[in-house]
C-alpha cells in the first residue's frame, strides 16, 4: 500500500518500550504466572491461538453496523460450539472460565452471546428446576436450542420482586400475559433473533391468588422457522454503543400465550393434579435467602469484567506513553521526553495500573471461596454456619462489583485522556472498550443499589455484642478497636489498613446514630435508610470492599508468592494501591477525627507521589504480565512492539476513497463562485 | 404501527412531571430569560424552528455509517450556507453564536462542519493574513471554497511549536514537504473529502535557515474535480466515536508540492523579492504574546459546550427520574416511588443541573470580557494594560476549559449511570453525547497540559509585591490576607469563598515553596514544573477558575436578577454548585488547615446534603429553564412530556426484522438435535 503513495519516509526512531522494559527488576513471566496461575496463561494461550487460526475471528477496525455485528457473533459463536471445550460450565469450570476471560477481552458481545445461553439461562434451568427438566436440560448443554433469561421489564429493572408479567395456572396449563406496556420483558441477550427458549419471571397466580416472583421456561420460537408461537411477540431493542451492538437484547410480550405445567420452574414449589399450589418454603424471605449466595456468581463474573477493563486501559496508555514525545528540557524535536516520563502522567496512569492487579489477586481469591461454599450447597449442606457464609458472599459481592466496575471505567476514561487526540480514534479501541464495560456498572444490580445490601448487612453485624466470626474472615474490624493515627511506620500497608479500620468503625458509629436521629424524628426504615445513604452507609460499603481487597492482597503476598523479586515489587503495586484507595478518604478520614492538623495528609499525599515514582522502572514490565495478547487487545496504540507511528499510519491509508456527494459539494461551491460575480 | 402488534394495552399512569413542574417556587420562562438573555433566547427559537422544517434535519435512532454520517453532514451544512444566516461570523457575532449553539446541541459533527470552514480556518487566514488575501477571504465568507486547519501531525499534538513541517523558500515559490511519518498532518476536520484549501503550519526556511513556526494558506484540490494537487496526499483517519463519525478528520503529506508565496500568512512578516526573511517581531515569544488573548476563543467556545453537555445530561436524567417508579415504603407496585425522590438520586444529579447554570452564567460574562478585549485588539491598541487583559484572559480559559469540559463529561457519565439500563440505550442518546463532548477535554489544547498556564500565570503573579489589579478581577484574592475558619454565616456562598481563598493562598504558598526545595537540590526549570504539578499547581488552576465561577455568579445574582422569586432559586442553585465544588477539596482545606477538627467537614457536608434538598421542588422547572427544545435533545428518556415508557415502546416496535443468518443457526440446531440422537 504505501508504495501507492511514493511517499519516501525518513526512519522512525526506533521505538523505546525495550529500553522501559529493561528497567525492571523482576521477570514479567513470573509474575503473570504467579498472580494469574501457571496452568491458567496456558489455558487462555491456546484458546488465543485457536482463535488467531480461525477465519472469522479475524478483524479491522471498521465499524460494523448493528447487523454485521450481530452475524458475526452467530457465527463466532458457532465455531466456539464446534470447538467443543466444555460440557456445561460446571463440569468444565476452568476452560469455562478461561474462555469466557479471552472472549471478554475479545469482543464482550461473543462472550454475552455464550454466556447468557450457557450460564445465565442454563444455570437458572438447572438451579430451580428439578428432574422435571432433564431434557430442557440436556438441550441446553447440546446446543440443540438458543436460551434468553427474561427478568426485566420496561418499568422494572431494580425491584424485581415487582414484575408485572402474570402467569395464570389454568386446568393444566399456563396462562402468560403482559398486562401493559411496563410489563413487557426486556434487556434479555439472544432473544431478538436467535432464542428458542426463554427463562421469564412472573407472578403466578393460582385459584385466583398471587402466589408471588416464580421462574419458568418457555418455548418461545418454532427452532425450525424461527416463528414466534401463539401470544408471543418478539422484537429488538435497537442500536447500544459498543460491543453490545451485537448483543440481540430483545423484548418480548405475551398476549394469552398457554404453555404446559412443565415451564414452572419447580424446585421448591409445585402445582398438584388438582390445582393447588405447594411449597415446601415457609415465606418468600425463606425462598430468598436460599438463593442470595449463589445469585452472586455474576457479580463475581462481572468483577472480572471490570480488572479485564482496567488491564486493558493500562496496558493501551502506559505503553503509548512510551512511544509519545512531548517537550523536553530543551527545545527542538530530538530532545523531547516520552510522556510516560511526566509525573503527572504517573500519577493519572498508574494507580490504574496496581488496582488491575490487586483486584485480580483479590478476584481470584474470592473465586476460590465461591466455589467451596458452592460445593457445600451443591451437596445438600443446610447449617448456620452456610447461611452465614451465604450472607457473607452476598455482601462482598455486593460492595465489591461496584469498585471493580468503576476502577474499569475510570481506567479506561482516564487512558483515553491520557493518548491524548490518537485515544480518541477508534484505532486505540479505548473508546469502544469504554462502551463494552459501561453496562457492567448496570447489570446483576445497579452499584448504587446493591451498595445497600453491604452496608445493610454490615448495619445488622454492628448490633450485635458477640464476636463476630465469619467464613472468609472479611469482618474481623469489628474484633478491634479502632486505633487513632499513631504515625507511620516502615509498612505502609499496615498503617493503611489501620486507618481503613478506624473509618469502617467511624461510619458504622455515625450511620447508626444518625439512623437513630430520624427514627426519632418520626421516619418509618424505608426513609431512615434511603436518608443515610449520602456520605455514610455508601461509603461504608465501598470502604469495606476495598480494606478487603487490601487485605486478601496482603496476605497473597505474604503467603502465596515465592519469587523473591516478584515478592518485591508486588508490594510496591500494593503500597501504591492502598495509598492511593485511602487518599480519595481523606477528607473523611479528618471528619472522623482520625487525626487532626495538616501534616497526616500533605504526608500522606507525600507517600503517594513516592511511591509512584518508586514504580517506574517496573511500569512497563508489569504492564507485560498483565496485557493480552495484541490479537485480544487490538490496539494501534498498545501493541507490543511499540511501533505506533506506524501502524497508525499503516491503517491511515485505507481510507482514501472520494464519497459520491462530493459532485454535489462541488457543484454547489461553483454556484456560490458564478453568484458572487453578478 | 401499534395494530399490527394487536397489543391491548392497560392505560399508563399518567405521567407525574406536571405535578413536579407545579412545585416550583418561580417562573421557569422567567429564568430561561435571565439565564440566557431574552434575545439570544428567541434567536436560537427561530433556528430550531427553520430546522423542524427541513426535511434534511429529521432523524430517527438509527445509528448512521460512517459514510452516511458524512453525507448527511454534508447536506445539512449545505442548506444551512442556503439560510444565509451570517456574512462571517464576526459581523453577525449573535447570530453566528446563536447557530453553532443550537447545532451543537443537535449534532456535535454538524457544528463542526459549519465552525471549522468559517471560524476556526477563517479567522486564522483574517487573523495571520493580511490585504494580500483578499481574495480568499471573500470565497471563504461566500462559500466558494471549503477550508480546513492542518496544525496537529501524527507525532506532535500538544507541542505545536515543534511541528516538522517544512516550507522552503525557492525562487519566488514555496516547496512544502513532510519529512517521515510523524510529520503528516491529521485531525483536520473537513479535510478528507470536502476541503479545497488548508490553512497549515510549518517550519518556514528561507535561504537554508529556519524562520520558525509560520502559517500558511494553500490550495490542495481541484474545485471542480476535487482531484488532490500534485504533491499533495489526503486520506482519512477511519472512525470516531458519537457525532464525530461525521467529522473528516483526515491526514495531509507534502511531496514537494510547490505553491506561489502568496500562499505565506504575512502578518508581521514576509519575504522580500530578493529572497530574504523579514520580520517586525523582536522574538517569536513576543510574536506569541500577542496573539495569547485572541487564541482564547476556541477555548470559550468550548466552554460552551460543556455547559451544554451539562444541561442535556441533566435534563435526560431529571426528567426520566420522575417518570421511573422503583421501590416504595409499602410493597406493592403501586405504592413505587419515582426514583427523584431518593436523596441519593438527588445527589447524584442536582449537582450538575446547577454547576451548568452557573457555568453558563460564568461563560456570557467571560464572553462579554472577551469581545471587549477583541474590540481592542481590532481598534490595534497596544497598551501595557491590554497585555494583562490577554494573560488573565489566557489564565481563565485554560483554567475554565478543563473544569467546563470535565463537568459536562462527568454530568453526562452519571447521568447515564442514574438512568438504569435504559441509559444504556441508544434511545437515550446519553452515550452519543459522552462520545459527541468527549474530545473537547483534549482539542485545543490537553486539560492537563493547559492548567499549567493558569498556574504559571498565577505563579509568576504571586512573586509581585505590588496590589495586583487585572482587567477582570479575577485575581482579587492576592490582595486579601487569607484567613482561617471563622464559622458559618447565615450566608453560606461568601463562608465558601473565604475558603477558596485560603486554599489559593495555602497552595500558591505549597507550590512555590516546594519549588524551592527542587531548585536547591539541582532541577532544572523544566523539572521543577513538572515535579510541582500533582496535588499543587493542578489544583491550584481548578480552584482559581471555581473561585472565579462562583465570584461572577454571585456578582450576576446580585446586580443583574430584578425577579424575586428567580433570585431567591438562583442563590439556592449557586449555594449548592459553591458547596459542591467545595467539598471535593476538603482535604486539602484540612492539609492547609484552615481549621481542625471533623466538625467542619462534616457540617459541610451536612449543609450539601440540606441545600440539595432544599432544591427538590424547584429542580424540574430548572430543567424546563435550561432543556433544549425535545427536537434538539433527541432523546426518548428526556422529552418534555415525561412520556417516556410510551416513547420506548414506539421505537421498540420498529425493529422486528429477523435476519438471514437465522437460517444458518436452524440447522446448526438441528444438525446438534440429530448428533446427539446417535
Amino acid at each position: 500500500m504505501t508504495t501507492h503513495y511514493n511517499i519516501k519516509m525518513r526512519k522512525m526512531t526506533a521505538p523505546l518500550i525495550d529500553k522501559y522494559r529493561k528497567l525492571a527488576s523482576f521477570d514479567w513471566r513470573t509474575f503473570k504466572n504467579t498472580i494469574e496461575g501457571e496452568e491458567h496463561v496456558i489455558l487462555k494461550q491456546k484458546i488465543v491461538d485457536k482463535m488467531k487460526a480461525e477465519p472469522v475471528f479475524q478483524r479491522d477496525f471498521r465499524v460494523l453496523s448493528l447487523e454485521e455485528s450481530r452475524e458475526i457473533s452467530h457465527k463466532r459463536w458457532k465455531k466456539i460450539c464446534e470447538w467443543n471445550l466444555f460440557k456445561d460450565p460446571y463440569s468444565d469450570v476452568d476452560q469455562f472460565h478461561a474462555l469466557v476471560e479471552v472472549l471478554e477481552g475479545y469482543d464482550q458481545g461473543n462472550a454475552a452471546r455464550l454466556f447468557l445461553h450457557a450460564n445465565v439461562f442454563g444455570a437458572a434451568v438447572k438451579s430451580q428446576g428439578t428432574e422435571r427438566h432433564a431434557e430442557i436440560i440436556k438441550k441446553i448443554d447440546n446446543n440443540e436450542v438458543v436460551g434468553a433469561f427474561c427478568l426485566t421489564e420496561i418499568s422494572h429493572g431494580s425491584n424485581t420482586a415487582e414484575v408485572q408479567t402474570t402467569v395464570t395456572y389454568d386446568n393444566g396449563e399456563l396462562i402468560f400475559n403482559s398486562p401493559n406496556i411496563g410489563a413487557i420483558k426486556c434487556w434479555a441477550g439472544n432473544l431478538s433473533h436467535s432464542a428458542t427458549h426463554v427463562v421469564v419471571f412472573a407472578q403466578l397466580h393460582v385459584a385466583g391468588k398471587n402466589e408471588g416472583f416464580h421462574g419458568f421456561v418457555v418455548q418461545v420460537r418454532d427452532p425450525i422457522t424461527f416463528q414466534t408461537l401463539p401470544g408471543i411477540t418478539i422484537g429488538d431493542m435497537g442500536s447500544k454503543p459498543g460491543a453490545w451492538q451485537g448483543v440481540e437484547n430483545g423484548w418480548l410480550k405475551f398476549d394469552n400465550h398457554r404453555a404446559p405445567l412443565i415451564a414452572l420452574l419447580n424446585k421448591g414449589c409445585d402445582i398438584t393434579k388438582d390445582g393447588k399450589y405447594v411449597t415446601s418454603f415457609k415465606s418468600a424471605s425463606e425462598k430468598q435467602s436460599v438463593s442470595l449466595g449463589t445469585l452472586s456468581v455474576g457479580r463475581l463474573g462481572i468483577i472480572g469484567k471490570g480488572v479485564t477493563a482496567s488491564m486493558m486501559a493500562s496496558t493501551i496508555a502506559l505503553r503509548y506513553s512510551v512511544a509519545r514525545r512531548q517537550f523536553g528540557p530543551i527545545k527542538g524535536v530530538e530532545n523531547e521526553i516520552p510522556v510516560f516520563e511526566y509525573p503527572l502522567q504517573q500519577f493519572r496512569l498508574f494507580p490504574y495500573l496496581t488496582a488491575s492487579i490487586c483486584m485480580r489477586i483479590f478476584q481470584k481469591k474470592f473465586f476460590e471461596h465461591f466455589t467451596g461454599y458452592m460445593m457445600r450447597v451443591i451437596q445438600g449442606e443446610k447449617s448456620d454456619e452456610l447461611a452465614k457464609f451465604s450472607r457473607e458472599i452476598h455482601a462482598l459481592s455486593s460492595g465489591a462489583k461496584p469498585v471493580a466496575t468503576w476502577l474499569g471505567n475510570e481506567s479506561l476514561a482516564e487512558a483515553r485522556k491520557a493518548c491524548g487526540g490518537h485515544g480518541f480514534l477508534h484505532l486505540s479501541r479505548l473508546n469502544t472498550l469504554r462502551d463494552d464495560n459501561d453496562p457492567s456498572m448496570t447489570f446483576e444490580g445497579e452499584n448504587f443499589m446493591i451498595l445497600q445490601q453491604t452496608s445493610n448487612i454490615l448495619l445488622a453485624k454492628s448490633k450485635s455484642s458477640a464476636k463476630i466470626l465469619t467464613p472468609m474472615r472479611t469482618m474481623e474490624f469489628f474484633n478491634h478497636q479502632p486505633i487513632k493515627f499513631q504515625g507511620w511506620t516502615n509498612d505502609t500497608i499496615s498503617d493503611v489498613l489501620q486507618a481503613y479500620r478506624f473509618l469502617l468503625h467511624h461510619l458504622i458509629q455515625k450511620t447508626n446514630s444518625d439512623a437513630e436521629i430520624l427514627k426519632k424524628s418520626g421516619k418509618n426504615a424505608f426513609e431512615v435508610r434511603n436518608e443515610t445513604q449520602v456520605h455514610r452507609a455508601l461509603n461504608l460499603s465501598i470502604i469495606y470492599s476495598e480494606n478487603t481487597i487490601i487485605e486478601w492482597t496482603k496476605e497473597f503476598l505474604e503467603n502465596e508468592v515465592e519469587d523473591r523479586n516478584v515478592k518485591e515489587v508486588l508490594r510496591k503495586v500494593l503500597t501504591l494501591y492502598s495509598l492511593f484507595v485511602l487518599e480519595r478518604h481523606l477528607a473523611t478520614l479528618y471528619i472522623s477525627e482520625y487525626t487532626t492538623g495538616g501534616q497526616f495528609g500533605d504526608q500522606l499525599r507525600e507517600k503517594l507521589r513516592s511511591s509512584i515514582f518508586s514504580l517506574k522502572n517496573e511500569a512497563i514490565a508489569l504492564v507485560d504480565s498483565i496485557a493480552p495478547d495484541d490479537f485480544i487487545l487490538h490496539s494501534v496504540l498498545g501493541a507490543s512492539d511499540g511501533r505506533v507511528y506506524e501502524r497508525i499510519f499503516a491503517e491511515f491509508q485505507k481510507n482514501t476513497k472520494q464519497p459520491e456527494w462530493i459532485c454535489d459539494l462541488a457543484q454547489f461551491l461553483h454556484k456560490n463562485s458564478q453568484s458572487s460575480k453578478l
